[in-house]
């Protein structure tokens, strides 16, 4: 076939010799990959119990030092050196393994905690008790006894905090290796890997952690192994990902709640003032009016082309949200992940429900978070932000008002934020890219869907910027696993394929 | 002094033959009244403390039930007959003594139950745990000894839930029935005392309570113990209150949260929605700009009279609330309350502080209270909310929107809305407004200020049409009591005046 085919035109033999390359770096075929997942799958089902079982809520630091202990004992089980990063809180954990004959060098980021739960929203034991389920003829998820792995399927979800986002990765991670190590599968690149504890807080000590190591974290790429595979399930690639910045935005009433009938028509509402301000920002189907927000970006045919090669199919994610219509920021999903949004993502003023009372509150706060684009700088959209409610008449400050502050500006409002990281982006056909499409193209038996930004964020930009390498993210997940909400899981036929993808990967010559 | 003033004109000799009438009827003399509940403001103080000790959250009714009980021997130890008025939920309590030689009824109102607490915003061990306090040099509240009481200040507080709203007036009215008592003033009218249990619910039960027990109920006036004196302190009769009626606005997201990032942009924020709902119904001074919601007010000449009348001194409640500028319903404190109020009283959508988290919420929730005055029907002014939230685009249900109806409307709210009581007013010329005003005259040597309307809502509408009486209310205490809120109080210098103000009226013939 090879043969044939070097009659036909240099980009094709191109193409070809592409493949043929990557054909002696194989040591594994597409068959046997799919058969050493698969028995994984089942026999590290421990190994994900027993990670999951770790509480992780990053405010809690006596929880996420258990965590770190526990990585540090598994990466030294798989012949890794470890070493503790140390930052003003908790420490950032690199485990490091070297290879015979690699020339280059690829970290690999993991992230460890998890987001804070409400334990009374979820419908099992605890949020830290991992839970087999399956869905009944009825649609309700019901319990399946852990005896069963044995017979498991694919549809089957493993619920707990974390499941998906992201310590179901990391078990993956751990248990390609142990395949690895049992099928004698020695990757021809070292490995570094960079445990981060405090992703759920936005990284906030990343930045420097990574400024103040550089040597320890010097690499040729980056590789994340976090975030949901594209809606379709199939096995995806992310070349970027947006940043975040978070404000905390509140506006103030009376000193303290008054009684509404007393005051009503009098003293000045809060959420009444926070309400106004919020509207202000936004226009009626989600676009931001804040002038100049989304400067810099503009779609080219070219970006647009990749955007469009996605197969994302926008009915189905509709009738999954039970919503009629989406906000109207870009055309389509993915042009609308290209812009930088502005979402409140949290809103309370007095109280509601059972706790109501007929007060007019004294504050009302609205927290925001911004996800940030390559082609805005965060500082400027910050400063927009900042300014626009300034230009509504407020008196904005960054603690409490004072009572003299109070007294003598009709309106006050406190605004606070932080930059947690910028977005990063890289190109299709870096090495990393080429690297990474042709393992998994050989480890599916199709183009892996590739996708230029993620709407969410990873704390990469730090490694990207500072340590000057390009990253791409492996996500393995499935996309409805519940992320940041109660009832997180992840798929069992997701778990397996992400044994195999990163297997694949192990597997592939760089 | 009486003869001499016979060759006066006739108007003053109507006066002087008021005076002469109502001193024959004056069996204690100020300085007596005085005496007296300096007296009793001392040796009521158990009393006080021991109802102030039982939990009273109408939502609770197991707890009301101890106060109904409590109520029940606290008014047959008084020589009352008690009646317990059933209702769906928890009775009304009607207590009746007849007097000899009575020709006429007073039906007296009276409040038992008090808004939900939040118990750790409390400075002290427990809000149903009575604590005195006085404030020291630092301007902190801090307690006082209950041993202390044989020398207290007026000054000093009680702090509890409800020891303003409305548990204090009841202590006061029971101690002024066993002066009475000790000093034989028997009253020359018949005294019912309706005890409600549910009125920071809105007293859903009432209406209905009040129009099947119209004979128990019948009475020749009413009159309120509830509410706080105005704000300079001095003896007050209210001659009205505006009535309320609630709405709870909820709009729609994504069917459960979903991760910020992956869909900001797209998803619609339920946050933004209800911004936008919000801003749209009130301008930025607090005006309501839903056509026709202040219709059929108008404040004539007369009118502005009585309310110019009242000694507010705006600067100083400004201070006390910490707000440089007041909302321009009205042009002063007394006009802003004659209009219809609409007010958030309570807000939420996500979570805030340390539970924040990177989403969409599914849902957003706002608390409305709409404050209601004679001139507006209650059910218009619901109406015109509702119609307005439609004509800003939203499918508006009374339920929870079906799958099937997010995904037909692109905006839908869940409304719902209950009318507790309408307004009031009674006129300042009435039989009962005479009666009070001489009362408290000869009480306190001074005109008592006469207020038009209170902001605050008592549910007594139901009692003026219904039965078709009169009604003013007899407030007491501090306007700086933090009702409905933490850290409710009752100063004692109004308890005293309040002991006072109640055994005066007890004293004075109708």
């Amino acid at each position: 076939m090879m043969i044939n085919l070097f009659t036909k035109t240099t980009r094709f033999t191109i193409c070809l010799s592409f493949i043929c390359v990557s054909s002696f770096s194989q040591k594994l075929s597409q068959n046997k990959l799919k058969e050493i997942a698969s028995k994984y799958a089942e026999s590290s089902i421990p190994l994900l119990k027993e990670i999951l079982s770790i509480p992780n809520d990053a405010f809690y630091p006596e929880d996420i030092e258990k965590n770190i202990k526990w990585c540090e004992v598994a990466f030294k089980q798989r012949a890794f050196t470890t070493h503790r990063i140390k930052t003003a809180t908790v420490p950032l954990l690199l485990a490091e393994r070297k290879h015979k004959n690699a020339e280059k060098t690829v970290l690999i980021y993991l992230q460890i905690d998890g987001q804070p739960v409400d334990s009374t929203r979820w419908f099992q034991k605890s949020p830290y008790r991992p839970t087999l389920k399956r869905l009944n003829s009825n649609g309700d998820w019901e319990e399946v006894s852990w005896e069963k792995m044995t017979n498991y399927e694919d549809d089957w979800r493993v619920f707990a905090r974390s499941a998906s986002d992201a310590k179901g990765p990391v078990a993956m991670f751990l248990s390609a290796l142990d395949a690895a190590k049992e099928f004698n599968i020695t990757p021809n690149y070292n490995i570094k890997i960079i445990m981060d504890f405090e992703e759920e807080l936005g990284s906030p000590r990343l930045p420097n952690a990574v400024t103040e190591n550089q040597t320890l974290l010097s690499a040729d790429m980056l590789i994340i192994f976090d975030g949901p595979r594209h809606i379709t399930n199939k096995p995806t690639l992310t070349f970027g990902a947006r940043g975040i910045a978070t404000l905390q935005l509140t506006t103030y009433g009376p000193n303290v709640p008054q009684h509404s009938g007393h005051f009503g028509n009098y003293a000045p509402n809060p959420a009444l003032r926070l309400a106004k301000l919020l509207a202000s920002m936004k226009d009626d189907q989600g676009r931001v009016t804040i002038k100049g927000f989304y400067d810099g970006i503009s779609i080219n045919p070219a970006t647009e082309q990749i955007l469009k090669a996605v197969p994302d199919n926008e009915t189905q994610i509709k009738n999954r949200l039970e919503i009629a219509e989406t906000d109207k920021v870009g055309g389509y999903y993915q042009e609308a992940i290209q812009y930088p949004s502005l979402n409140i993502r949290g809103m309370q003023s007095g109280w509601i429900n059972e706790k109501v009372r007929t007060i007019i509150p004294s504050w009302a706060r609205a927290e925001i978070d911004v996800r940030l684009v390559l082609e805005s700088n965060p500082e400027r959209l910050l400063s927009l932000i900042n300014n626009h409610i300034i230009a509504e008449g407020y008196h904005v400050l960054k603690q409490k008002p004072s009572t003299e502050e109070r007294l003598k500006y009709p309106k006050t409002a406190t605004l606070t934020s932080e930059i947690s990281y910028q977005s990063f982006r890289t190109d299709f056909d870096s090495e990393v890219g080429l690297w990474l499409t042709r393992a998994l193209k050989k480890s599916f038996d199709e183009d892996p869907i590739r996708i230029r930004m993620s709407g969410g964020s990873i704390p990469i930009s730090p490694f990207v910027t500072t340590l000057d390498i390009p990253a791409v993210t492996v996500p393995t997940v499935n996309r409805d696993n519940n992320q940041h909400s109660p009832n997180e899981n992840l798929r069992l036929g997701n778990y397996r394929e992400g044994i195999q993808t990163m297997l694949a990967i192990l597997n592939e010559k760089l």
